[in-house]
């Protein structure tokens, strides 16, 4: 097994099979001393977030993996942290894919002469933006990600279809649990031209609301790992 | 004829035929004096300015004409500074249509990890923002503009065709006079249902490189102009 990626809250091993093994760490991003799933950098250390994380991606890859939608997702060890993935190639540099279910946060900041703060988007909206620190995680259309060759857009047609599913199947799951889903972040990458989700489904990539007010992503955990 | 509108650098009438006629000001966008056709409030006057801008859009208007393109580009009156043109509406509260030839400024300062400064963009790309100082411009997608019920896909499509076409048309009248247009912004509007292009076809609109060195557009305009 050899290290092959140390990431900012995991990190990455080769395994013989030729799948990937990833061990969710305690590490967060955050910034000074503040846990905020937004920020870039590592700022801060919770004793047993990585485990929590890895328990809500098992939570929820499980799900997807019953309703017969594939993913990297293989197995996991919660004991040990850690999850085994199919080894999947990340779009250009990174890509986030944003679903929004409610307009809030910066698509008001974009277009909020256009809608109101809340407006329920029934069918859900999906937006793609770089990850790009310094540039600030630009959005970026459909059109830039062929041009620029990061992805067809066969590739791209697929992962909105996935977007759509997969959200829609998350949204569902937390309602059960009186929780309403505003909006849900994820990454995609493909495998022998197979688009894929891969990384992680953690409260820490969805925005959350209970009875009206916004539930925060350690609460959020608890929420989702309740028995 | 009823003045139904007083905009920054064009006053608007309404016609007894039901047409619409733009009288072409003095009036120039800018800051502290300084001619900017980036900038949303008026800063200057320049003598003939107005007339200048009039006759670059009959030129670039009379050639779509030739080409068969439908824009809203009736007739015009270069002595009285005016342009009889098609009622149009335009989408939601403004929007703007950037074709790119050239990769260059904005697109580089989003999308600057992925592509190299001047990079040509053989089959154009086409990218929409919308009118709105406050926000900066945001670029919006075609799944928003549809969302935001701004235009439907259909109408998108056929304006990102008519873009396409309008932009290489325009290239290629440029090139005779040695001019390569990097990028240009257009205004579409929608008259019973149908996309056309709207506004003005003028120096300010695009960018403009001669000889490896970009052309102001006081400068590109008494080139376009030359006989």
């Amino acid at each position: 097994m050899k290290k092959v990626y140390e990431g900012k809250t995991k990190d990455v091993y080769s395994l013989d099979n030729g799948n990937v093994l990833l061990k969710f760490k305690d590490d967060c991003t955050g910034k000074d001393g503040v846990f905020d799933p937004g920020e870039n950098t590592v700022g801060l250390t919770i004793d047993g977030i990585g485990k929590a994380n890895l328990e809500t991606s098992i939570h929820f890859f499980e799900i997807l993996k019953e309703k017969g939608i594939k993913t990297h997702y293989v197995s996991a060890n919660v004991e040990e942290a850690t999850m085994e993935v199919l080894p999947a190639t990340v779009f250009g540099k990174g890509l986030e894919v944003i679903c929004r279910l409610v307009a809030t946060g910066s698509f008001i900041r974009r277009y909020g002469a256009y809608i109101e703060d809340g407006t329920r988007i029934p069918n859900g909206y999906v937006e793609t933006t770089l990850k790009d620190d310094e540039k600030g995680d630009p959005l970026i259309t459909k059109d830039a990600l062929a041009l620029l060759g990061v992805m067809s857009e066969e590739m791209y047609d697929s992962m909105k279809k996935q977007t759509l599913e997969i959200t829609k199947i998350v949204a569902e799951d937390l309602m059960k649990k009186g929780l309403d889903l505003y909006d849900i972040k994820f990454e995609f990458g493909y495998n022998n031209n197979e688009v894929i989700l891969i990384d992680e489904i953690a409260s820490g990539n969805m925005r959350v609301y209970k009875d009206g007010k916004i539930v925060e992503p350690i609460e959020l955990t608890s929420i989702i790992l309740e028995k």
